[in-house]
C-alpha cells in the first residue's frame, strides 16, 4: 500500500487513479472543480481540497496534466507540489509536455530533494480504464524502478527508455507516429468508398498484413460507423504535434510526413473539430476530397 | 489436386509456387530465364518452356508478373494465357497492377470464356515462404470462391472485397499505408536517435500502444540493425505509388500524405537505392537530416 | 500576309486567332459548335466548316487544344491536319500537352512531309488578348524560325528552348511554378487577413521586394476582390499538374511542392470548383483553415 | 540632419547605416566586435563603445539585429536601448522577429516614454547597398510618419501595413512567399536540366510570363551560375520559417507549402549548408533526385 497523490482527474486521470485506488492504494486526487473531484470520491478515491492538501505526506505524487504551463504551475508554482511534498517524495508526471520542460521539471525537483520521472502514456481512454496503457519513462534507474509497480498497475507495458525527458521524447514519436497512421488509414479509406470497394472487407484484409496497426484495430470501426466522439481529442493532437515539430527542430531532425500531418490537424481544429476524436482525420481527408 | 499454371517465378511468385506444389497440387511453371525455372524445378514443380505450354490443359492459371504491361503482354499479348487457355479455365493474376487493367484483363477473360479474377497480395517475401500472406480478391462471388481453396494455400487471410478491380483497389490503399507508415517509423526512429534515446526500447513501447504495426514488428528490427536486403524493392513500390497517386486522382480523391511519401519514395530510388527493402526510407531520412 | 488555318477557338484560341487576322493574315478558324465559329466570322476571320477545310491550302496550321487526347484526335486522326496539310506545310501546336506526345505528333508529321514545332504559351486570357504571350518554343531551328514572325503577333516573348518536346518541357515548369506561387501567396493572405493587417499594403509591399511576382501582380487584386472568374481554369490546371508530375515521374526528379499543390488542385476540383480561376487556391486555404 | 543610434552593423546593418551617412546624418554606430565597427567608421559614421554611448541623445535609434532574443536582450535589457534613450525618442526596429515579441517590445518602450515601430525588411544585401528595400511598417500612424524620412532614404518601397506587430507579420508572408518561390524555381530547374532544356531560354520565357518573379530575376542567374555565396544565409531562413509556422499556428491558419518547405530548408541546415545563400535550395532538390 502506497499514500499516493494524483492530481489531474480528467478523461485520463480519473480512470488511473480509480485502478490505484482498486489496487488497495490510498489515493488523495485533486483536480479544479469540484464535479470531478465527487466522480473520484464516488469511485472509492479521497477527494483533497487543494494540491497541497493531496499532496502532503503522499510517498508518490503523480501528475496528470493537459500541457506544459499547467505543469509548470502545478508542480513549480506557489503551493504546487515541490513546495509540499516532504523530501524522498516520487514525483511520477504522466503528462505529455516538451522533453525541456520534462528536464527542468526533474532538476528542480531534485533541489528540493524530490526524486523526478516523466511517464507519459498511449493507449487512450480504454486504456486508462482497462489497466493496458504503454507506459514510457524517463529518468534516473533507481526512480525508475521505484514507480515501477505502480505504472504496472496503469499500463500493459512500462518501459524504461533513458534518461530524464526520454519518455517525453518517446511520447512525441508516438504521436508523431498515431498522427500520420490515422492520416493513411483516412486517405485509404476514403479511396477505398470512392471506388466502390466494400470498407470492412477491405479493413480485414488491410490489418492482416504489412498495413495491419493498432489504428485499423482500434480506431478503424469507429471511423466506419462515424462515431467520432474522444477517444482522445483532435486539440490535445495538435497541442502535441507542436511539441514533435519543435523537438525536430531542435534536433536537426527533418520530418516531411510529420510537417504534413500537423498542417492537416492545424486544419481540423481549424474547421472547428477540436472537440472530436483525433479519428476525425477522416472527415478532414473527405472535405478536402468534396466528399 | 488442380492442375496449376504459375507464370511468374520471382521472389515472391517461387515460393508461392513451390508452397502450392507441397500442397499436393501439378504446378508448371513458367519464368523468363532458364535459371529461375530450374530453381522451381528443384523445389518440386513442373518447368514449362513457354507461357503457352504451361497454360495448356491448366484448371487454374496464376499469374505473378512485377507490372501493367507485363500482365498486358503475358495474358492479352500473343501466344498468351487466354490464347492457350481452355474454355472454362480460372485465371487469377496475384499481380499488382492498376486497377482498371485488372478491369480491362477481365473483360476481355470472359469474352474467350475465361473466368478471372484479381487476387493482389500483401505480406512480403516472408509472407509468401510462410503461406500467410494477405490477399485481396476483386471478382464474381463464384469465380472467388472456385480460388480460394489455392489462395488459402498461400495466405493466411483471403478476403472478398468486390467486384474486379477491387482487389487492386484495395492493395493500392495497402501500399500506400505501408509506405507512409515506414515513412513515419524512419522519421520517429531519427528523431529519438539524435535525442540519444535508447531505441530498442523506444520500439518495445511504442508497438504496444496506438502506434504499434506490423511495420514496426516486422520492419523495424532491420531498420535498426541496418539491413536493408530485399524483401519488398523501393522500385516496386515506387511503382505501386504511381498507381495509388493515378487511382487517387481518377477518383477525386485528396491524399496528402500519399502524394508527399511518394515524392520521397522516388527520391530514394533516385538516389541509386532502389534495389533496397523498402524500410530503406530510413536512409532518405537521415540523408535528409545530415546524417 | 500568310495563309493560316487556326484550329481551337476557345478562351485562349479566339482572341489569338483573331489577333493574327488584325495583323492582316489570311486565317481560317475551326471549332466544334457553331457559337464559337461565328464569333470568330464577327471578329473578321474565316469561319472553316471541318478540320480538312480550315488546313487544306493552309501555309501555317496553328493548333490550340484543351489536352493531349485532342490533339493526337484532330492531328493525327481521321480528316485531321496531317492528312489535309499539303507538303511543307508548318504545324505550330501550341496547345500544353505532355512532352511525350509533342515529340510523336513531330515525328509523325515529319513523315508526311509537315514540319512541327510545339510552342505551348503563358500569360492567360489577357495575354492572349493583349498579344503578350510568353511562348517556349521546341523543335528545329529553321521551324521555329519560320514561325517566328506570327508567334511575335501572338506574344511578347518568343524564346527557342530546344528540341521538340522542348516548349512543352519548359510550359510544364512554368506551370509547376505558377500554382505554387498562386498557392503560396493564398497562404501569406490567408495569414495576413487572420491577423488583421491591412492586405492592399501588405500586397504593395509584398510586391516591391523578393517576394514580387506577376501572381502577386496580376492575380492578387481579384483574390482580394473575390474574383474567381476565370482567366485559367483550375480543371485545366489541374490536367497540367498531372502532365508535371508524370514528367518528373520519368525524368528521376523529386518535387515535393509540386507533388503537394497537385493534391491542393485537385482538392479544389474535388470541391467543385474546377470552373474557376487558378487563383481560387485562395478559397482552398480558407476552407483548410475553418474562414 | 537627425542624431541616429545605429545598433548592429552586419551584412544588412552596415550598408543602411552608410547610406544614412551619406545622406547627411549623424549616425553613431555600435556592434559587438570592434572590426565592424572599424569599418562603419571608415565608412564615414562614428563608432560607439557601447549601445548606451551610441543611443545617448539620438532622437531615432534603430535596431538591426538577427534574432528575438537579441532585440529583447539589446533593447529591453541593463544598459539597453530603453535605459539609455530619452523620452521621445523613435526606436525603429528592422530585424525580422516574432510579430509577438515586437509588439511588446513596443509596449515597454511606450512605458518609458519612447515611441517605437517596427519596420523589417526585404530584399537582401543588395537592396542594403542600393537603398531598394522593401520596408513593412508597423506601429501608430504618427510614429510611422517620424520614422518616414529616413526609411526612404534605406527602401524603395516604405509601407504602413497597420498596427505595432503588423511589420513582422507582412515581414513573416514575405519569407513564406520568398522560400516557396525558391523552392518552386529549383524544382523546375532541376526538371528542365534533367530532360536536356537550355536552361537559360527556360528562364528568360518563365521570366515573361505568369511564372515571373523577383527570384527568377535575381535569384536563378546564381543558381545557374552555382554561386550560392549569401546573399541571405539558410540559418536565417530557417530561423524566419519558424516565426512562419508559429505565426500560422497561433492564427489558426493552414499552410501545407509554408509546413513543407520549412522542412526542406531544416534539410538544408541539417545537411551543413545553413551558411549558403537561400538560393542554395536548388542543392537539395538536387540531392533529392540523385544529381
Amino acid at each position: 500500500m502506497t499514500r499516493i497523490a494524483f492530481i489531474g482527474l480528467g478523461i485520463m486521470g480519473l480512470p488511473m487513479a480509480t485502478n490505484l485506488v482498486r489496487a488497495g492504494h490510498e489515493v488523495a486526487g485533486y483536480n479544479r472543480g469540484e464535479a470531478k473531484r465527487a466522480r473520484f470520491a464516488d469511485a472509492g478515491g479521497t477527494a483533497a481540497g487543494s494540491v497541497a492538501e493531496a499532496v502532503r505526506g503522499a510517498e508518490v505524487v503523480i501528475t496528470m496534466l493537459p500541457d506544459s504551463p499547467d505543469v509548470e504551475e502545478v508542480v513549480l508554482g506557489p503551493d504546487g507540489v515541490l513546495e509540499s511534498a516532504g523530501a524522498g517524495a516520487l514525483l511520477v508526471d504522466m503528462s505529455t509536455i516538451a522533453p525541456a520542460t520534462a528536464r527542468t521539471v526533474a532538476e528542480l525537483a531534485a533541489e528540493t530533494g524530490v526524486r523526478a520521472v516523466d511517464a507519459p502514456v498511449s493507449g487512450g481512454e480504454q486504456g486508462a480504464i482497462d489497466g493496458t496503457l504503454s507506459i514510457m519513462v524517463g529518468g534516473e534507474p533507481a526512480d525508475v524502478e521505484a514507480a515501477r509497480p505502480l505504472l504496472e498497475v496503469l499500463g500493459g507495458t512500462v518501459v524504461h527508455v533513458g534518461p530524464s525527458g526520454s519518455g517525453q521524447t518517446v511520447k512525441a514519436a508516438n504521436q508523431l507516429v498515431v498522427a500520420g497512421t490515422i492520416q493513411l488509414v483516412a486517405e485509404a479509406l476514403t479511396l477505398l468508398d470512392a471506388q466502390g470497394v466494400e470498407l470492412r472487407s477491405a479493413v480485414e484484409v488491410l490489418s492482416g498484413g504489412l498495413a495491419g496497426s493498432a489504428i485499423l484495430d482500434r480506431k478503424a470501426p469507429g471511423m466506419l460507423a462515424r462515431r467520432f466522439a474522444p477517444g482522445f481529442r483532435v486539440d490535445l493532437h495538435h497541442k502535441d504535434l507542436g511539441i514533435v515539430l519543435d523537438s525536430a527542430r531542435e534536433a536537426g531532425v527533418v520530418i516531411p510526413l510529420g510537417g504534413a500531418v500537423a498542417q492537416l490537424m492545424a486544419a481540423l481544429r481549424a474547421q472547428g473539430d477540436g472537440h472530436l476524436d483525433h479519428s476525425a482525420l477522416l472527415l478532414g481527408v473527405e472535405r478536402l476530397s468534396g466528399k
